[in-house]
């Protein structure tokens, strides 16, 4: 009956390894987006999410293997996904092998546009197709689940001034948690923050983001993206076997 | 201020639209398998299922298309789903189309060994992998969601002398409404009732049904699985459109 | 091995059993309530449903037991619930004989203000308060789960010209399903469609209804609201029992 | 622009506050309970736990106010609860005190035969019957949410040689994440960890540990409540605001 302890706090010690992956195309040829992001949006979260302690590495589409190497992967505990125009080039090959990590552990945060990547469509099983409209007008995100550690440390809603607007029917499954919703001057609403598992991964959707404003350096979404960092990196379980299978119990005839 | 009241109680005086889909391999080739199911699953599934009112068709793995043409789908409000052999003979194209219907209203009912099947992984984006064990013993099926409409009509259990085991982990999304559990002589348990909602469609999965055993005879199971056809049939809301949207609310400079 | 079936579609034959509760004290008190409604909430209600083919009573605060005796409750199938400045005024037996009603079985419809009611804090277990303001100013519900049976024949989403504002964070438990998402013209968003299971009883929270709007004669409100008697009105399981159990398997020495 | 950036990391050095209550009773009058847990239940969990950097203490039914009072809660992050005979004895008002707290962001484990403690039934909203059986068996819990930082360090299932036996159908609200599913020699199934919000609370219940088994020094049964108490005691959101609300945005006659 003596009791071995688990390895206690020490999980915490590790700082979570984040890739931070960006396509990285709007910030080189469109000048008002690299006004906003001159070396990227990669770098401005890298350089935002750095004070929190996290080893951060970064990623973007012209890299070989689009950076996305088995051996990338393989050091990741948590994905920030960002990107608009180049989702079908990501070949089958990187969109499988990014969703076995996930399966297996890997935390993954989509931003904003991210929503049609072929991995976020892999995992949901549905279009993820929304409503838009880029009006760079107000949105504001309203905490619908302030127990979520997600929310620490912002109010009771994020205010951006300018963002374009999505709207519902967001074509996802319900959300496992929901975070957030957004409103937007044109009447729309939209779940903006949702939490899913799949496998031994935790996975986040965070909207806000669009290229051509300066979102990414609003502290409020830049904390959400930190929690959500800490979150999706948080320990999960054993990997589990499957097939064939022995009972654990020898059953009496019934 | 006048009202124009909906089409009232008319939803429901349209038969059920169903289509019974099995790959019909073991009910030819095993002759275990065929002394139990001599008309293959899909016609013992049809018999048991008509007393319900539905219109009811079946199609197999060999037919054109495997039975699957577009005119086929857009008859049917429900699709059940059997399949064990044949998995990777469907190809991406008529999986799609079923991804697509399902999206679009079709409701869908997947059988036993159909959780590998290519429609379901793609609907849950997992890998839909299980513990498994031939050795037909007792499966007791928990209630565990009693409000749910697919109860009505059974006890709380379901008690099947001999079935195959199947044990967790079940790589799926978690259950939007977990409606069974299931236990296995060997002390295993899984979650056998399923609920889901994909698009327009609702999804739901039972385990019960190895070829090998007289399951589909089983009152409870049968009565099950016709709740569920009126369940995954019920009627849905509007399509959605996606892409562009122009504003409902003239919004001001904010 | 032969099959009794169940009691196929005869369950659809019985009309279901409504009651309308509404403490009906604005409709008399105050003059422009009672212009809209002159013969109060309920009987609006009473009007609109009843080419559904429901079985129809109402009942009101003044009544003797508030019309909410045993018997009344007994012969109840979904119960719709209409309240705003008597919540304290039902006495404890009364919140309890729902309460063990509703995990009995009986559906339960929560309107508007009747957030605050004494049966829907117990059943949620939270506070259930929410911010408002009264400005009858536009509202859009915006449809996020399309699959629901309770959006049958609505569009895309509900648009109501005047209607009291409500916004996050509803102090509820997260939604089983969230059917509506509402934006209002000061950036409030809510969640205005949230269906639970409790017990063997189905209950469905709706938003609409301020008493100085005249909502209820809304065509597309008054739809959902059919749709939802439909929906928490369908039916359930076998009440299970609790306490001490003998083993169904006899087990081994393990 | 400049981005001041959130707390960081800081939140994670403030050990997390415990309050472990047990009502205590068993221990002192039941020499075989008392032989197992000669300190009771409460120091059991507290030696068991220290090793994982929390503050603890600890609290009976025996102590002024049951050791619960506003002081003892305003200065706890997590508590854990244990009891049995005592659950009516907690009066209303220490009952709506834990609920307040919890609604404000207090963790709260709830632990075996808890689940008829008043604050448990209180904020779930149902009755939280259940079956049971004191045969002392085998019990095997089974991760069925590996994700969940809950399942961190066990395996793919919990193996316990002596338990009391529950069985479904457990009168609860859908769990929000089912973390573990247990079988019993005699067939059952139970939903054995079950995680909730409500308000900025987090809530765990957790099934073993009934008093005449050594079940409270088990590695991987402790290891679990630790890691609860990470999860229910990690960060939350900010306090909502209720009532009255000015409009964020100005909105426009529409």
């Amino acid at each position: 009956m003596s009791t071995v302890m688990g390895d206690g706090p020490a999980s915490m010690t590790n700082p979570i390894r984040v890739l931070i992956w960006n396509e990285y195309i709007a910030e080189r040829k469109e000048p008002q987006v690299a006004a906003i992001y001159p070396k990227g949006i990669h770098m401005a979260l890298s350089d935002a999410l750095s004070p929190y302690g996290f080893r951060i590495r970064t990623a973007t589409l012209e890299e070989p293997e689009h950076g996305l190497t088995v051996d990338a992967l393989d050091q990741t505990d948590v994905l920030i996904w960002w990107g608009e125009y180049a989702h079908e080039q990501i070949p089958d090959e990187i969109v499988r092998r990014i969703h076995a990590r996930v399966l297996a552990g890997m935390g993954l945060i989509v931003l904003h546009s991210g929503h049609w990547s072929r991995i976020f469509r892999m995992l949901m099983g549905t279009t993820c197709s929304l409503k838009y409209r880029q009006d760079a007008k107000r949105e504001i995100l309203w905490v619908v689940d302030p127990a979520h550690p997600i929310t620490e440390g912002i109010g009771q809603y994020i205010d951006i001034e300018h963002e374009e607007a999505y709207g519902e029917f967001f074509d996802i499954p319900a959300p496992e948690r929901l975070v957030f919703i957004s409103s937007f001057q044109g009447g729309e609403v939209f779940r903006s923050g949702c939490e899913y598992h799949r496998g031994l991964g935790k996975i986040f959707y965070f909207r806000p983001g669009h290229q051509g404003n300066p979102t990414y350096y609003h502290k409020d979404v830049l904390r959400v993206i930190a929690n959500a960092v800490r979150y999706v990196g948080s320990p999960h379980g054993a990997a589990p076997t499957f097939g064939f299978w022995e009972p654990l119990v020898k059953a009496p005839k019934s």
